[in-house]
């Protein structure tokens, strides 16, 4: 089985395997077992044997897994086995975060270099990082980065990204909140923060049986 | 059908639609198309359809969505149709920035209250919002804030979802890179940002056809 046909939902519960397996209480140990890591990460124990099944025996029965052979092996198959370099475009506030933000070595991932259009950031430092201006953007493929963080307001992101792409980026992880386009080549990923916070009303219950009256009003109101 | 019943997958969809009608090249119609729609926020048009046959049927063949109808239901559906408070746990440089970050309004959550335990923070005001020491998270249910937003250090995370559980908080967004414990009553969203740019490498394919020989060899090194 070829490593791009592991399921995409597979692929996004890895990096938690990952994350579980370095600060587990099983450290110190040389093994864990799937329900030791399931109910440190929060998944159950079936769906990570199956996650695992799709790139290979890591278990032995009653011992469980290598922990540090099943970290080097999430690592290889998310192809972070290797320092990978990013670049961040946008220093405001949350860019700014981003820079600051401790997060990101743990998954070999190094914030390398950050771009701006504002000239008071330009060649000021962030967290160790010298902030360029966004010509800078064209010469990402000389310095070995793959990757790009787009933190820039909506208006920005779909200029900024079609100048990433020229310039080589084959992987975007966007907090702009909109949609923009992109070649199929180039792997997007999306976060939108407020539309996350936005998910959390709907699963909070009104007082009484609002919803059924409501809906039913609704219903009613929207015979167009 | 009762709104529980929706899938969790149309819900994560439901504010692209919202987002992409506040903000779509039909502003100013009256209707809009789900095919317009769909090339807007990119996802397909029948899968648009069928996220709104789960709510009702609002589109009429020919003439499309009342964009203004649409908007307000999906509002209501996702019950964001009331301004929702939420309290920010945690004001460092992620924290901060969420105060200022000015897209929580399109969605009708308001950040009212945001909270750190450092001395030297508590009392001064980002974005307009003074900060409060923790002790002021045990009077949550008094001030009608149903959300928080949790952006504390990983070791702080459990503590404080279970100070937010116990002050009646229904709904956490958690940027807290680890697995926190919640009662089922509560709605959970752990958004790990590291996490999300760690996904971006698997889809960026190596120099060759290095995976076939890489699995084959992690293979032989995985025998157990």
């Amino acid at each position: 089985m070829r490593f791009h046909k592991i399921p995409e939902e597979t692929v996004r519960r890895l990096p938690i395997y990952l994350r579980g397996l370095a600060v587990s209480p099983e450290q110190g140990q040389t093994h864990i077992s799937s329900e030791s890591l399931a109910a440190f990460v929060g998944v159950n124990s079936w769906q990570i044997r199956k996650d695992f099944s799709y790139f290979g025996e890591f278990g032995t029965r009653g011992v469980g897994y290598n922990i540090e052979r099943l970290a080097r092996e999430i690592k290889r198959i998310l192809r972070l086995d290797v320092i990978r370099k990013a670049a961040l475009v946008g220093v405001g506030d949350l860019g700014s975060a981003l820079l600051a933000y401790p997060g990101f070595g743990a998954y070999g991932l190094d914030i390398s270099a950050a771009f701006d259009v504002d000239p008071a950031k330009i060649g000021t430092r962030v967290n160790g990082v010298q902030i360029e201006g966004i010509e800078g953007l064209d010469r990402l493929k000389d310095r070995d980065i793959s990757l790009a963080i787009v933190a820039v307001p909506r208006a920005a992101a779909q200029a900024t990204v079609d100048r990433l792409v020229a310039a080589g980026i084959k992987g975007i992880l966007n907090f702009a909140p909109c949609k923009v386009d992109i070649p199929k080549r180039v792997k997007l990923i999306t976060l939108d923060i407020a539309m996350e916070l936005a998910r959390l009303p709907y699963y909070i219950p009104r007082a009484g049986r609002m919803d059924e009256e409501q809906r039913a009003d609704s219903a009613r109101q929207l015979q167009l």
